[in-house]
């Protein structure tokens, strides 16, 4: 008789943006006039840079005639696309990354959620709370987070806080951990850590043999100076870390599907001997297994997104969304509200007025200002009486749900 | 201390493709005259058809423009290509699966990989002997494999020997498995099971109430009526078996990456009380967590190949690899070989003359006739003794190796 994975069924069946879906639709259905602003899912709405639309085109024609046809690819990604992102988001920044630590992929989703294949079940798992649901729900799905309680609360996985207390920064487990997720800039609350307040966890992770699991997918975002693009701009880190990127939030890849994710060779992890393993061969034989490459004419524009052209079609992408995250963040301070985030980052994360919860607070703007964010709680305990805004919707729309808000 | 999967370092270091690869490189290394054929990597090397290299660059100039840009897409494959999907692939042929039974990803690899995830560790797997290595490698990174032998024999699989003897038709296994991989037409053999052999195994599923993974990559070059192009065909296959088809082989999607994954409404698998649990649900919950689509673009590139024109065109490719295949055959027969496969695959399976192992006549045919192909000893022990030719090259060049063989 064949058997299900366990775990699946231990996860609540609903998942965070098809619950904002749904209600969404049903207000949209109630109140067909309604002009429904989205500022909940992050998905970028400009169009993608000219310079990776051209790419993707000349791609498309080389793949029209035998002469220069590609069929499979290295499944670690094309050495032109590697070398490009090791030149231009590490060597660049004085950070010494190898073409061969850089693997390609479809997507940050897929990478963070796939991670977990290269490490035992037995692993001790630290997550920030609030944090990007994958993590958790990637490590209940692999038998790492136990038992999930009435409270949304995994008992074997360790949270660590991230709230006004503490001003966002996490504190140091108390119990040791194994594997630790850091997203910074932070989704959802669009904060930060500085090059000093990373090092502890730098410093942690070397101390205890953790690995820690960097999803930098904002990077692109930071403003700040003292605020590292890389985990690897901390000394040692390449020792404990693996870094994920994203095409998507950057260049508007959401629908066209890029990312990449960084092992550097030295990184080690131990096997039930407690010998040292290379985990970048551990994922090589992973990304060569269960995954094809990532499609030619994609990595063609990714590519573009280097040339001179593509790099300024970026950073007016990125300038746009930073100043809709500006406007957002002062109609919000303006109106009497709480908020955090949104200058390093494309989010901000906003206290619930009087108390109310998340979903209350959710449900009081879609039915009374028509705009769309998404429940802090939907993000874990410590999201519970916050609302994320997303700075990804067009100037127009930003600025009429800002009036609406007055 | 964060600890590796223990599994990942039990498989054997050498991948098939990359020793192939690493043999080929040092003979031309030493030969650089040597004009080398590749009948090794089943991989294309004649261009998309037309028709969806219009649709590719007719979907990046949409997301050139903010009116028609697309961010993410449904996780499980736009509406527009799971019903062309529904409608050709299946409809056509009176078979009724419905849109949401069909999950769109990147690659019948990820798929046939990563579908394991939904299933316990506890399972026993059956695997035809010789078979896609992907089978046995992303079973044996679950800890469903158990130890590798010197032979390279899993412990815990059970082998189902497909040979000369029993004319590459599987017999059941005697001891009671839960999930079975079948792949037909086959890789690597080319042979195929007609209606009622197969239907054999839908009758086994039933009453052990195991899963059977079929993979139907190379559905599209079947020429014999009684062969199958889908498991549905046969009655009551939709309560025990997942199809996985690919764009890969049929419309030389190898490096643009698209292929779909069909699972049935009905498709029950039991959770540890031995309750049925809808294994659509679960890989839903899989494809949504662990996946964020294929790129929109690559499947308008699909959804193309269902046109008018893309028919055709996907049609001619086929024919013409099946032409490529029908000579191989028959050059290969006319020099003595023994031969299986290449008439409803474009795989010809070849007993090695003179009792040579694989590997040996691989090094023979590189090093003498400068041929490159796959030793059958790569996809399982009953591989050994034989070599496989793909029909995948270019006219020109597959009748002169088939000169060289004379």
């Amino acid at each position: 008789m064949a058997l299900i994975n366990e775990n699946f069924i231990k996860i609540p069946a609903t998942y965070l943006f098809s619950e904002i879906a749904k209600r969404v639709t049903k207000h949209q259905e109630i109140n067909p006039e309604a002009k429904i602003i989205r500022m909940g899912i992050g998905d970028v709405t400009l169009p993608l840079p000219d310079a990776s639309v051209d790419a993707m085109i000349k791609a498309a024609e080389e793949q029209r005639n035998a002469a220069t046809f590609r069929g499979y690819g290295p499944e670690q990604g094309y050495a032109f696309l590697r070398e490009a992102i090791r030149d231009n988001d590490f060597l660049s920044r004085d950070i010494d990354i190898e073409a061969d630590e850089i693997f390609v992929s479809d997507g940050a989703k897929s990478d963070t959620g796939n991670i977990g294949d290269i490490f035992s079940a037995d692993n001790k798992v630290a997550i920030t709370d609030p944090s990007y649901p994958v993590y958790v729900d990637t490590n209940a799905m692999a038998g790492r987070a136990g038992e999930p309680t009435t409270a949304g609360i995994w008992t074997n996985l360790v949270y660590l806080p991230c709230n006004s207390a503490n001003n966002f920064i996490p504190e140091l487990p108390k119990e040791k951990v194994d594997i630790i997720y850091l997203c910074y800039p932070n989704n959802p609350t669009g904060t930060t850590l500085t090059k000093e307040q990373l090092s502890v966890w730098v410093k942690y992770a070397k101390e205890n043999k953790a690995i820690i699991l960097f999803d930098a997918a904002y990077e692109a975002f930071i403003t700040e100076d003292d605020v590292p693009h890389s985990i690897y701009e901390i000394y040692g880190a390449k020792e404990v870390a693996i870094e994920f990127r994203s095409f998507s939030k950057t260049a508007g890849f959401t629908g066209t599907r890029c990312a990449y994710t960084i092992v550097p060779k030295q990184l080690m992890a131990a096997n039930e001997k407690g010998e040292p393993v290379s985990l970048n061969k551990l994922w090589n034989r992973r990304h060569t297994t269960k995954f094809n490459g990532t499609s030619y004419v994609v990595q063609r524009a990714a590519e573009a997104t280097y040339s001179e052209k593509g790099k300024k079609e970026v950073r007016a992408l990125i300038d746009y969304y930073k100043e809709n995250a500006r406007i957002i963040r002062e109609a919000l301070i303006k109106t009497g509200h709480t908020v955090y985030g949104g200058i390093n980052a494309p989010y901000v994360w906003v206290k619930t007025p009087d108390g109310l919860s998340s979903w209350e607070y959710f449900d009081l703007l879609l039915k009374e200002k028509n705009i769309v964010t998404t429940p802090g709680a939907g993000f874990g305990a410590s999201g519970e009486g916050f609302v994320r805004f997303s700075a990804f919707g067009s100037r127009e729309n930003t600025i009429e749900a800002m009036k609406r808000l007055e």
